[in-house]
């Protein structure tokens, strides 16, 4: 099977990769242009700075990466199963060496600017998992789905970050506080 | 009073301010020499490397950092007092526009190499905060206080996170979980 990318589609991904293995302000637009096989002339016809090519490739692959995290659409399983499978997805990632923490936090946190378009699209997709967390939450019956949302939220960045810091897997830490939070979410 | 800083503390206390301001990666020596009044020549008769400013200032400053969310030493507090005591602080900071999340996760996340020399003093000083959890779980009587430290640690690091991306305020959320969480630590 052939695949022809087109320059654009060549730079979001290869951008979209390096900027989650290395780091959207360590990789420059030399070194990208170069691994995506593009000229720096060319990318500068596609898009006006680098910033914007850190913000559209997270809006290209960013749909791609929450999913990841989700079941799939066929599946069928009671909303506690649901939300319990992101915290095991995030187990079984957080083992492997291609595991760089959670691109949406990592461009937030390296951008060191709220205000920037590409921050906002980190926010957008963080936003997605909270809401699948509120959504299922509801469907649970808890008491408060908004608080358990976003304590479901702070507990995924908190161990992405943790797996991050030490290296190391989580070893069943995020699922097993994931459940708590669940068993203390309903009256 | 008149301090007279020598260049190598002045690149260190520059290098600690822009790199928690601006990002580890983003900042380069030009602008961090021209920022500290130090030329690059100087900086480089006392550091090896970018990569040695970057755990070095993190050395200097991180005790610090990580002391300003402790209370003092003359304070006399339980321990859920002295844990929670913590959250206090945290919710303070990330409401004002200087915060930019936790100095250690933002320098492991900008590394991307947890074999870098900065990368281990950051996680020396995110293992000093887990035991200082650890330890006053355990004065509290928590049943498993390695859990319950872990838990508050990746709860720290979550609601820093969400601080930083949403730009805003945490209203509480950090602390009323962290009292959730001493609440079920103990039987």
């Amino acid at each position: 099977m052939t695949s022809i990318a087109t320059p654009r589609e060549r730079l979001l991904r290869t951008a979209a990769e390096l900027f989650y293995a290395e780091g959207a302000a360590a990789v420059g637009v030399e070194r990208l242009c170069k691994a995506a096989g593009v000229s720096k002339r060319s990318m500068y016809q596609l898009f006006t700075t680098k910033d914007e090519v850190i913000a559209e490739s997270l809006r290209a692959f960013g749909p791609s990466t929450v999913a990841a995290y989700f079941p799939g659409p066929a599946a069928d399983m009671p909303p506690r199963e649901r939300i319990l499978h992101v915290f095991a997805r995030l187990e079984e990632q957080a083992g492997t060496p291609s595991f760089h923490g959670c691109p949406f936090v990592n461009t937030a946190v390296e951008l060191h600017d709220p205000a920037h378009e590409a921050a906002g699209v980190a926010l957008t997709f963080k936003k997605r998992l909270e809401s699948y967390f509120h959504e299922h939450a509801t469907a649970l019956g808890a008491t408060d789905p908004d608080l358990v949302a976003a304590q479901l939220t702070m507990l995924f960045d908190g161990a992405a970050v943790r797996a991050v810091m030490r290296a190391e897997p989580l070893g069943g830490l995020a699922l097993r506080t994931a459940a708590g939070i669940l068993d203390h979410a309903v009256p």
